[in-house]
């Protein structure tokens, strides 16, 4: 268990006490979730797009085409604000007030570096197909040199970052307690299937 | 059946094959999808929030406090990007290149109004609820006049909006559809379970 730094970007200032610092937590949130948004800055006008991500060590990797608008800013050195959210749950509270969600988010303020290393790219590459399915970069046709040439891979650094974590019952007040109305949460999961073969 | 104008924003420049401008289909992800990401650039710099959402008629709608930095980008009238991503599948190929995820996503440039009038106010935020469980708003407490006023509700146009939907199994290069690797989707579902009692 060791935090990241907390900077004024990152620090939460809502909500305080669902923020978390925390390199497992962050690093298991990012692991479970399939897609992450990333947004830049394009002459004052912010531009986000969703994109699937995977993680290496202290590293968030997107990967894309190099022609890529958004990729283009982040090649030219622009810091991008990349989140995810997983849902956990709908909290049904007795007052309408207190109804909310249970999640898992995050927020992540960095440059990309571009993985122009040949055998590093193949490394991430790799540990992106590992994501989808254990030992699957293994079985694969493995990236020749054209597709591998196509693909462009940035690696950004987890560590101006923040989570937030929201779980648990409703929180109603204390006058509503006793109202008949149901209250609870239902979970939400998101679940993988089995194998439809082609 | 009806599309929404196209703009130099909006107009999908890569995967131009999976883009989709029709409103039922743009509607159709808005309702299924539970949390959105908001963006707005702050002094050249993106800044991005996870955000639940909900829709009324052809309107977006976010609340948060109205402290909240983000909304604050919103109510000086600033035009946010707004995305979501729903995942269907894990698409795998037979070679390494071609794996992909199946998904339906949006982005939504817009500027966000102010939701003052309290009768549509109270309005859009038991549509809110009904989303969470139909005929909700009629069950839970209603909100008093204390917790209308530090909601915040914002409205936005869907107007400037593209989704992308990519469905189907792999795509493998001719050359490859001999090689004995395994190869199909395993869907994604994100399933809402029974509830667990408060």
């Amino acid at each position: 268990m060791s935090d990241v730094a907390v900077t004024e970007r990152t620090r939460v200032k809502r909500g305080r006490k669902k923020a978390s610092y925390d390199r497992d937590t962050i690093n298991n949130i990012i692991d479970e979730a399939w897609v992450c948004n990333i947004g830049v800055s394009v002459d004052g006008q912010a531009m986000v797009q969703p994109s699937s991500h995977w993680r290496v060590g202290d590293e968030l990797f997107l990967h894309g085409s190099v022609k890529n608008g958004l990729f283009q800013q982040v090649m030219a050195g622009q810091t991008a604000c990349i989140t995810l959210c997983l849902l956990d749950g709908l909290v049904f509270a007795r007052s309408a007030y207190h109804h909310s969600v249970n999640f898992r988010s995050m927020v992540l303020y960095g440059k990309g570096r571009l993985v122009e290393d040949p055998v590093e790219k193949r490394t991430v590459l790799d540990a992106m197909l590992d994501k989808y399915s254990p030992g699957r970069s293994s079985e694969a046709r493995p990236p020749n040199a054209t597709e591998m040439k196509v693909t462009a891979v940035f690696a950004f650094p987890i560590e101006e970052v923040s989570v937030k974590v929201s779980a648990g019952g409703p929180n109603d007040d204390p006058e509503d307690m006793a109202l008949d109305v149901w209250s609870g949460v239902k979970p939400v999961t998101s679940v993988v299937g089995e194998l439809i073969p082609d």
